[in-house]
């Protein structure tokens, strides 16, 4: 039987608004003791696969400081608080894009489960109108609509390597695309 | 014109072997410094797609303290310093599971682009044989082959939250599987 840990403690290293770094320790089922496991904590984040009615898939092209390389993503940002998923895949959506539509739920991901609490959710959002785009202070984003056989291609051969949107996009091939075009 | 940014300066926070957390300066392409970006660097890691003779695939339940809960997971675990991602592969298998096989990378992934280095590769592991397993200490693990229909319905369903293995089974199904099950 697969049991949770119990968590003892939570000791703060450092805390901001957009990541807090705590050590913690636990006790084990088998009643052992553990100490300083990092646990990092940040926002929850929505990814998002914005159709349009050629069933094309919006991707970004925009530089990511984490691995300092210029990368295709889907659409993302944070969910503020008070706000559902739903809202903020739309204001994401629009901000980055000038896009608007319809939103729905596809699934959740953990994204590293083992020290973080971080969770993405996928939207999908068929879209049915354009407004300005109102792109944040620091973000240079190249977008554009992908044929389908485009978006395969490039995740068969790994030219997508933003883990939540190779998650989302196979996600999406395999059980959605379909239904979505018919 | 898509450009990188300039980084100016670093400033560690936290440092430690797991888990290391920094303060940032960047120049961005305008010219504009910005200051306060964090970031994250952990070991990368790798996920194993173990596949048997029959085409199923290995999964694994376990207690994952970042989410506090139960996940099925790929096999998964760090890569230590000069160790090759299949080497690694090899070894978290056979360590969580007994399994040896012959192992080939499918894919790169960057978990958290946006404010760390850190990298996954997808392996998948054709498993040829068994040893006795060696869990880690803490490591409370259960594992069991799961026919393809049952692994396809798990991760439609979303019973499947974990983003890497996520992201590699979705990969696996779309484009490895035929050619593996020719």
């Amino acid at each position: 039987m697969l049991q949770k840990w119990k968590r003892l403690s939570s000791r703060p290293i450092f805390k901001s608004k957009w990541l807090s770094l705590f050590s913690r320790s636990y006790q084990l089922p088998d009643g052992k003791i553990v100490k300083d496991y990092y646990h990092v904590s940040r926002p929850n984040y929505v990814s998002v696969i914005a159709v349009n009615k050629k069933g094309a898939i919006l991707l970004e092209r925009q530089y990511r400081r984490g691995v300092d390389e210029v990368l295709y993503e889907l659409p993302a940002g944070w969910v503020e608080k008070n706000e559902n998923v739903l809202s903020a895949a739309k204001r994401e959506l629009c901000e980055e894009t000038g896009y608007t539509g319809r939103a729905e739920k596809i699934i959740t991901l953990y994204t590293n489960p083992g020290f973080s609490e971080m969770k993405a959710s996928v939207v999908m959002i068929r879209v049915t109108g354009r407004k300005q785009s109102r792109p944040g202070k620091d973000e240079a984003i190249k977008v554009g609509f992908y044929p389908i056989q485009k978006v395969t291609a490039m995740l068969k051969r790994n030219r997508l390597k933003d883990m939540v949107s190779v998650a989302a996009v196979g996600y999406f091939l395999l059980f959605v695309q379909e239904k979505q075009s018919s």
